[in-house]
């Protein structure tokens, strides 16, 4: 059997040069979208629906029963919005039965420009949730791209080493020639059993520790603690059952 | 005394996100524009004339006095040009004295981006002239970007194993707060000592070796065989003394 092909794409201005139709996008955006997006889902949040502007965040929210508003520019919560993008804001004690309408500065930005460019299917994609997505790309059997959504468009090493998660389970199920995605294995088989250390070392870490979220990046890369599959439909992601 | 910046740009579609203004950027193209450059440029060539197109490679070629054409696409020599772009192509016995003309499909397009972009100097680097290279960028205290010429702006490992040959030499030397430069010196760090197998499971390995460059392409990865510094100045690369 043909075995579908996979390729890592370093960043949102690199998602161009491939294609994307019969291909299921995986977004990641590790510190901290999509952690926060799995977080949520998990944690019984009805639905989240990703936005590009503050503007429209709070629009949406307010004609959302039942909602809240959340996001991030530079790691910071936005005025007019109610909630930043840490996943520890979203307990089930709080967050279940709710609509989280969130903006971010690179995650929802790159799952809109996926949307765009025909993606056939988006998920997203953090180490709280690894298996569950690991274990729906080796049953679609469909082409894959593990989108990392990077800084402002600068690679960044902990969306990398999580698409190296994912290629070193996955690897014997895809073909893949592709030295983005070859790169991110080595980073993540060198670095899986370091991570805590290793991650101190990035550029996201100095800009995010500044605000003091030293836990929030390591619960970040901690893997299965959150295992739920985000699936776009529709306009919003919902936990796939 | 404040360290200059040194950053690795990993695809020419990056390099528009860093300012080059008062900064070195080193064009590297290790499969195979940088490392012919260093090679001819050692071996005598009076200078190198970096290109866009194929018409104007045959236009200067025809209006400069002893000189020749010579490029590639997609790794094969173009109909119209007189050589290819091998490093074996240009012994001392052919190219001494001579003007190379010369147009690649990923390098020679970065350079001429670097130049419009507003770099302050040019220069390019490959392992055949990786100390050349370190020690000019040690010398300069300038501002440092490590442009990957990349493959039709693709993420490739061997322009990020020689950034990161550079970074792991001259990293006491700047300040470095770059994923992409922390990634690379990593996985030279990993690979230095195996580079020949290595490179074998690049896809510009799987792309070359098809037309049997497989010597040219370990030639490619030896340091310090044609150590040379090529400075690109007045529409030209020369050698630096």
């Amino acid at each position: 059997m043909k075995q579908p092909v996979l390729h890592t794409v370093l960043s949102p201005a690199l998602l161009h040069l491939y294609d994307l139709s019969n291909t299921i996008v995986v977004i990641i955006d590790v510190f901290r979208a999509t952690s926060t997006i799995a977080t949520a889902l998990y944690n019984g949040a009805e639905k989240i629906i990703p936005v590009d502007s503050v503007e429209q965040c709070i629009a949406l929210g307010k004609a959302t029963p039942n909602s809240i508003t959340a996001g991030e520019r530079d790691g910071k919560v936005i005025e007019g919005l109610q909630y930043g993008n840490s996943p520890g804001d979203y307990p089930k004690s709080f967050i279940e039965g709710k609509t989280l309408v969130l903006t971010t500065t690179n995650g929802t930005r790159l799952l809109h420009m996926a949307l765009n460019n025909g993606a056939a299917e988006i998920i997203t994609g953090s180490f709280p949730n690894l298996a569950a997505v690991t274990e729906f790309l080796m049953q679609q059997k469909k082409n894959v791209i593990l989108g990392c959504s990077a800084w402002k468009d600068k690679f960044n090493l902990e969306d990398t080493l999580f698409a190296g998660a994912v290629v070193n389970k996955v690897t014997n199920h895809f073909k893949i020639h592709c030295d983005a995605s070859l790169m991110a294995q080595e980073m993540y088989t060198l670095h899986q059993d370091n991570m805590h250390t290793f991650i101190r070392k990035t550029t996201h870490w100095h800009r995010l520790s500044a605000y003091g979220l030293e836990k929030d990046l390591e619960y970040c890369v901690t893997p299965n603690v959150a295992n739920v599959l985000p699936l776009y439909k529709n306009g919003a992601l919902l936990a796939m059952h």
